[in-house]
């Protein structure tokens, strides 16, 4: 019934790096891949023509800001997201379930879904997994997500598993379901099990067994230090179907893009470009900097040499840091435009790196070379 | 030595209306324009591309802000205004002395020109006629105006005066510096004389004489009921030269542009159309409607039936509301865009009906429909 399809293009033969490519109802998507997220429907300062330009093939959208605002029937009465806001690439929803544990007050969790208040205005809402199925079907995107709960960090082993388990059950409550509503979205499974090396082990084996059409790590990047979560990978990478697109919930920055890819990843999703770009941070070659600051002032070439995104073909960087220092909305385009540009001409200087066998001594490179921040 | 030309293509016979077309080193404009404003090199949240996008054949920059940051000699290293901002259109800048008098601290007057304090960091500063142009020289506009005295509102006869007759005094510096350094920029000179009629026809007569090749009325707008706007135009309009453009300083709103042009306004300028934008007001043929309402939450039209923005001809009007509700920084731009549209398809309709001889009929059509906004 769905058009999805994932196929294999490469393989690196001394990591767990592949290349790949996805077919959607929307478009085709070349891994590995970054998408940009458009959390209320809008990739913040940034218009579809844009992020057409800065090479965008997919854009993730939260289902919990767009169920509390402007509403999922809303935007299903516009034909869904698409048209909604005016993007006719591939879009994947995720499920809400983060966003619950991380925004909503008041939270009650029982074995049919969770009730909260939502962190606008404080209105009741109840999620069940049926429930996230109907409001991602009524969203329309190509790619859905299932409820999960995402257990607290640090959590204990007990904690841990129940949050796990508990998130087995309702996935096989949504599969079911999605197949009711739209059984043209393509819905990936979501691995838990939190920090705990078998747990996440388990979770792989379990939902790498169901029949989801992709598998997205949940439940990382919360907090803990980076080689925790990239220790937890190596115990869900090898448990995962090789055949199924794999997806990093959340993550990340451009050098977890090159390590997240080594173990295995296919698909992206983060909000950092954006942000950082909001608050001065620009990525290069060597790390990010602030756009703000005096070497920048009479700066005649561009941010960063060498890029071919708009920012950088058309302005200076003394410009850009004039319009970053004067907080004039022009810049927040500008240096997410840049920032985008960068995650996403990084995951196609890896995809190339993997079809030419290259993706070790190109990681090797790029990490030698990055300074990363500290969030 | 400037390729400045001002040529009347049409008059209306029942008023004072004209249209005309100036050419300038960067292009030409034909009149009656509305000239969007990007006080800090950037008209707000708008790229340059999308500015020639709604049709802007002009746009103006202030001279006080760009003096301040990012300083005029450093734009100057950039070859000035239009390439550091890369909009390779026409520029007007004005001249800073509305800003000095209106946001600036602890202003100090004297005949030789002005010290005040920045309204940024407190820096104290001084402004010279000559002074202004030298700045102006550097910014590299195609249009410049040279250092003028607001006189407060309300002023008794003695100040306001005073103060036209001090400005005529710098006027006359202005123009002797100007031709001293880039004379290929073209001058307009500025009328004065506050509320008082016989100052503002004596102001127009002296400013008209003198060797400016265009007029700007400044010293309207700040605060007075808009009928006195209107009775001191018509003191002034018929004192100057009909063979030179005239522009309507920081006016204004659609129904001031279409009342302006019939009394002899050739060119307009405001931060109107964005900065009501910005706070959900969007401008329409029956007045300006909040976007946030919630008659547009479920809009599946355009804002506006038949506008030909880019916003209108790619989003709903729900859309919109949507991201005008959640603060997004796209709803910045496409508001933003909608509105200065309106303003140059009414500026382009102004135009069209006075070469038809239609334009009185115009101005009385559109002003029983269009509800003014009480600002
Ligand atoms: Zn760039
Ligand atoms: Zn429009």
């Amino acid at each position: 019934m769905s058009s999805f399809n994932f196929t294999i293009d490469a393989e690196s033969s001394e990591t767990w790096a592949r290349a790949g490519t996805i077919q959607t109802p929307h478009g085709t998507i070349e891994t590995p891949i970054f998408m940009p997220v458009g959390t209320q429907a809008t990739v913040k300062s940034v218009s579809p023509e844009e992020l057409h330009g800065v090479g965008a093939q997919i854009i993730l959208a939260n289902t919990y800001h767009l169920m509390l605002r402007p509403g999922s029937a809303l935007i299903d009465s516009f034909g869904g997201l698409h048209s909604f806001m005016n993007w006719q690439g591939p879009i994947l929803t995720d499920s809400g379930g983060f966003q619950v544990w991380s925004l909503a007050h008041n939270r009650k969790l029982n074995e049919d879904g969770v009730v909260f208040k939502s962190h606008l205005d404080g209105s009741s809402h109840a999620l069940t997994p049926e429930r996230v199925m109907q409001i991602e079907a009524e969203l329309g995107a190509d790619i859905v997500l299932p409820l999960d709960i995402c257990a607290p960090y640090p959590s204990n082993p007990t904690e841990a598993r129940k949050a796990m388990e508990w998130t087995h059950r309702w996935e096989e409550r949504a599969l079911v379901e999605k197949e009711k509503l739209r059984p043209e979205q393509t819905l990936f499974g979501i691995v838990q099990g939190a920090f705990e090396a078998d747990l996440r082990a388990q979770s792989a084996q379990v939902i790498g067994n169901m029949p989801f059409q992709g598998l997205s790590i949940g439940g990382l990047s919360v907090g803990e230090p980076k080689e925790q979560m990239w220790e937890m990978l190596k115990h869900v990478t090898p448990e995962l179907p090789r055949d199924k697109p794999r997806h990093l919930l959340g993550v990340g920055s451009p050098e977890d893009l090159v390590i997240g890819v080594g173990l295995g990843m296919d698909m992206f999703d983060c909000v950092l470009p954006t942000r950082v770009a909001r608050h001065g941070g620009l990525f290069t070659r060597d790390g990010r900097v602030s756009i703000k600051g005096a070497r920048f002032r009479t700066a005649h070439g561009p941010i960063e040499e060498g890029c071919d995104c708009y920012t950088c073909q058309h302005y200076s960087a003394a410009y850009v840091c004039h319009l970053a220092r004067a907080e004039e909305q022009l810049y927040y385009r500008l240096g997410s435009i840049h920032n985008i540009r960068f995650m996403l001409r990084l995951a196609k200087e890896l995809r190339e790196s993997i079809i030419n066998g290259t993706y070790p001594t190109f990681r090797e490179t790029f990490l030698a070379r990055y300074v990363p921040a500290s969030e």
